[in-house]
C-alpha cells in the first residue's frame, strides 16, 4: 500500500487523530482505470458535501487532486482518500480551527470472478440493521460499524452480498453497494435521507438510465416491495453494476440494461 | 500525551488500521486517582462485553492492565484505552484472525471549575439525534460522530452540557455523560438498549444509590417526562456526578444525594 499522510510518503497516523478516536471524518474509494481516477469530480463533490455536513474544513481541491494523482502509479487500482478532523479538541468537542488530516493511499485492484458481471451474484438478507439518522445519511463518513457487523454475518459461498434494512424495515443498500430494483417495469432505488451512502456509481447508473429514457425513481422502499421486483442490480465505485441472479433463494432474470451500462462504463 | 501502540512507546498508527478506516473498535476513558485507574475492573468488563458484541479478539487482560499501569505515571490523570480490529480484511469484511490493535495513552486531568460540583451545571437540548441500533447500543465503540456533531452545536457559555434524544424522542444521555432524573421521588435513568453508552459511573451511581435504599429505575424515558423531573444528575468516569442547576431554562433544585455520592467516590 502506497500512502501519503498529510502529504508525507509512508507517513504514520498520530494516535490522537480524531479519525481514530471518534471516526470523525470522511472517505472516498475511487477506481483508477487507464491510470486515471474515475468519476473523480463526483467523488470530490460528495466529499465536499460531507465536509459541509460535518463542519470539516475541506483542503484545497487542487491539493487533493495532486495527492491522488501522485499515488496513482498503476494503470488499474484503487485510491482511498480519508479526511479527518485532525488532532485536538476536548473530548467530542471539535476545535473550530482544527487542521484536517489527509490520508491518501493506493491499493491493488481487487480480483473478482468475471462471472459476477456476466452471470450475476447471489444476494441475501443481513440481520444487522442500519440506524436512522438524517444528520449522517447519504455521506460517506468513517462510522461504519454497522456495515462491518453486517459483512461479518457470512463467510461462506452461500451469498456474494448482503442487503440491509433500517430499523423501520426499509431497504437501504447492500453492505458495500447501492441497490436498484426493477418493479413494474421501472427502476426504483431507495431514498437515502435516513441512512445509507449515496454512491458515486449510484449517481452514474441513475444518470445513464435517465439518458436511456428509463429514469430511476427514488423513494422509500419497504422490504415487502421486493417481492414484486423482477430484477435487482448492485452498484459501487469499483464493481460498476452487478446483476443479481438470486435474491434470498429466489431466482431473478438478469436485466439486459446492466450489460449495456457496464459497457458504457468501460468507455469512461 | 504518553502513548503505547501495541506495546511500543511513542508508536504511530498504521493508516490501514480498521480503527481509522471504519471506526472498527472500542474505547475506555479511565480516571486515574491516587496513581491508580479507578473502577478498572468495570471498565474492563464493559470492554469485554463490547469485544464480544463486535466479535473482536480481546487481548489478555493482564497485558491490558500492565500497559495501563505503565502509562499511569502521575497521581491524577486520564488513561484512554482503544482496541481496534487491526489491519486487513477486504473492505468491511473483517479477517477472522485479525490481530487486535491496542492504543493506550495517558492524558492530563482536565481542569474544570469546582463549582460544577457544588453549584451545578446548565443543561440544554441538542438538536442532533442518536440513531437507534440495538447491535451497537450500550457499548463504547469508536463510531462517535453523533456525539461530535451534538457537541459542536454550542461553543459559548450558555450551557455546560447537551442532552440528546434518539430518533423516537426518547431521552438517552448527554453528549459525554449519562443522565439520572428525579421523578416522583425516585431516580430514573434511560434504558440503553437502543442507543447510548452504558457508563461506568452510571453503574457506580446506580450501585451506590441502591446501597442507600434508593434504587434506580431503568426505563424508556420520553422527552416529555422530564417536565416532571425535580432534579437531574449527569455522570461520567471523569466528573463523577454533576448536579444540574438549570435545564432548558428551568431552574432545578440540587439533589443532596449527589454530594454524598461524590464524597463516597472520593474515597474509592
Amino acid at each position: 500500500m502506497r500512502v501519503l499522510v498529510n502529504g508525507r510518503e509512508g507517513g504514520a497516523l498520530d494516535p490522537a487523530d480524531r479519525g481514530l478516536q471518534y471516526g470523525d471524518g470522511l472517505f472516498e474509494t475511487i477506481a483508477v482505470q487507464g491510470g486515471s481516477p474515475r468519476f473523480l469530480d463526483w467523488h470530490l463533490e460528495r466529499l465536499a458535501e460531507g465536509a459541509r455536513r460535518l463542519g470539516l474544513r475541506l483542503p484545497e481541491i487542487a491539493l487533493l487532486r495532486a495527492e491522488i494523482g501522485s499515488v496513482c502509479q498503476e494503470p488499474q487500482g484503487v485510491v482511498k482518500l480519508i479526511l479527518t478532523r485532525g488532532t485536538g479538541g476536548r473530548g467530542y468537542r471539535p476545535r473550530a480551527d482544527a487542521a484536517t488530516s489527509r490520508i491518501v493511499s493506493a491499493w491493488p485492484w481487487p480480483d473478482r470472478e468475471p462471472r459476477a458481471w456476466t452471470e450475476g451474484v447471489r444476494l441475501g438478507w443481513c440481520r444487522t440493521r442500519l440506524g436512522r439518522n438524517p444528520a449522517l445519511a447519504g455521506i460517506k463518513h468513517l462510522n461504519r460499524l454497522e456495515q462491518v457487523l453486517a459483512r461479518a454475518e457470512w463467510d461462506d459461498e452461500r451469498m456474494d452480498e448482503g442487503l440491509m434494512r433500517d430499523e423501520q424495515d426499509q431497504v437501504i443498500s447492500a453492505t458495500q453497494a447501492n441497490l436498484f430494483a426493477r418493479i413494474a417495469g421501472r427502476w426504483v432505488t431507495p431514498a437515502l435521507d435516513q441512512c445509507g451512502v449515496s454512491g458515486v456509481m449510484r449517481r452514474a447508473f441513475r444518470s445513464w438510465s435517465g439518458d436511456m429514457d428509463d429514469p430511476v425513481i427514488e423513494r422509500a422502499l419497504p422490504a415487502s416491495d421486493l417481492a414484486a421486483a423482477t430484477g435487482l442490480v448492485l452498484t459501487n465505485a469499483l464493481i460498476g453494476a452487478w446483476p443479481v441472479r438470486e435474491f434470498a433463494g429466489r431466482k431473478l432474470a438478469l436485466e439486459s440494461s446492466v450489460e449495456r451500462f457496464n459497457a458504457w462504463l468501460a468507455r469512461q
